[in-house]
């Protein structure tokens, strides 16, 4: 298997061929050929580490398929990921006006321009997969069935639902642990798990190799998720190239705020355990999760 | 074929049934099991004629298909749709306060809540069709090819390209002919022209119906948009169920605006004849289409 650097890269140079976010793409909109695909572009490229899409071609390879035909699922996972984060960025929603170092997309191309650049990055993902799929009528049922898997995770009872009750309980000041848990697993997990399913269903995996990887992927995400929470108390600007202890001024439901700087190292131990528990069963060829784990659990000490 | 009505009373049937559009489908989500499907719902439930997913409907039934086979496409459409009016009336865009008769979705609901909801339509009706195409795997391919026309009308070289040149003419003040026609083709015709080809692709039409099904969704959209221009100004509020004259107060890019209203009701003949003549290789199979084109022109007589 590859490294995680390797795999940015493939995701990275396919992400600069997709025509729609070229600034070619938009072509045929009148004197405004490049607006959409520059605000799209814009968060697209603002230097994550493209976990998840790297995830999911790494998930692919362990279950001995290949990362060529995996690529635009891979790239439309993290098209997901940014449109998630541009609207999240929004005054209506968080209102932040830095991410990843930079400005968010609201400020620089306005508010409207900023929603139409998600809705075009969540529309996109599927305009890509799709066509992707299109390629290959011969595999249909498992472009179909991997494409289901991520539209499951995105979704209103995934990553939307846990936005929603995010929303509501920043605005109510209510919550308590069952909502954080609910909103972590939403909004954090389900954007890993999902990804690493499309990849079984990509390679048909048995489902104990499905469970496993779900397994997998909800400990991971909810570890990522806590280690992001304690870093926003112990960490510096320049490592999280973002607004640092806005969480805690503004009363968010975190695991800080929910079991303290302790409690959330305790509970980083034990996502990273469960995590690597849930690999047990591929063995040494799982080694690139259970290093992402460790380093996740490295980063806060 | 079934009249507009019957067509969209199994839409509306239909539409009630989707799992996560009904009150206990968003469950799991903590104490808040209902505001995502509830704010999803309100707009969905607001009353629009269904005209695009009837007309998905009609043109499967034009070629010989099934209406339950395609029956969750359709609904998927009116998702999409549903879900760009939400995000068109945001105060980020067009800020309209009153649709259909009612408070907009962002009045009601609140900003962040109506930006969730219109993400939550637009993953669902992926979310519809990747249902529904999951149980038929063996047509997986003709499904897989649907989605994709519909991904492509409501994507970023359509529906999402003429929101993008709309929101910039109006902010910066400009525009002409050429402008107002990409926006009209993007915004309004490319959700017409790409479910009824997605129809196409679901009953696996000729080359030929392709192209007829894209002329008439074409000139049918053109036409629809010239008609809602028209009334805008001809029109009383009753009809309408929106605040009327606002485009004209607005300074807003319309049909109006560029070719008067003797203009557009000039036009508007013309985009009927040309969809009335898309229809000739279809006989008179295709009255259904043809009436919807006669109403549209009648609407402003």
């Amino acid at each position: 298997m590859r490294t995680l650097q390797e795999y940015a890269r493939i995701v990275n140079d396919r992400l600069a061929q997709i025509p729609e976010i070229t600034p070619e793409g938009s072509a045929g909109i009148g004197k405004l050929p490049g607006l959409l695909s520059a605000s799209m572009r814009y968060s697209l490229s603002a230097g994550g580490k493209r976990l998840r899409p790297c995830m999911l071609l790494a998930a692919v390879e362990l279950l001995g398929g290949s990362v060529e035909d995996a690529l635009d699922f891979a790239c439309a996972v993290e098209m997901i990921h940014t449109y998630s984060l541009i609207h999240d960025d929004l005054p209506g929603m968080d209102d932040d006006t830095l991410r990843r170092g930079r400005p968010t997309n609201h400020v620089v191309f306005g508010e409207g321009q900023a929603i139409l650049a998600g809705d075009g990055l969540l529309n996109c993902a599927f305009e890509t997969m799709l066509a992707q799929a299109s390629c290959r009528l011969d595999r249909a049922a498992d472009s179909l069935l991997a494409m289901r898997e991520i539209a499951t995770g995105s979704g209103v009872t995934g990553m939307i639902a846990g936005q929603v009750l995010d929303l509501w309980c920043e605005r109510e000041k209510t919550g308590g642990e069952a909502e954080l848990e609910c909103i972590q697993y939403g909004k954090t997990a389900c954007m890993f798990i999902y990804p690493l399913r499309a990849a079984g269903r990509l390679c048909r995996a048995t489902e104990a190799q499905m469970e496993a990887l779900t397994a997998y992927g909800r400990a991971f995400g909810l570890l990522f998720q806590a280690t992001d929470d304690l870093l926003d108390v112990v960490g510096t600007v320049e490592d999280m190239g973002k607004t640092l202890g806005k969480d805690a001024r503004s009363g968010k439901l975190t695991c800080i705020s929910a079991y303290g700087v302790d409690g959330t190292r305790a509970l980083v131990e034990r996502l990273h355990a469960e995590a690597v528990r849930a690999l047990d069963s591929f063995g040494p060829d799982a080694d690139f999760f259970r290093a992402l784990a460790d380093d996740m659990v490295g980063r806060t000490k």
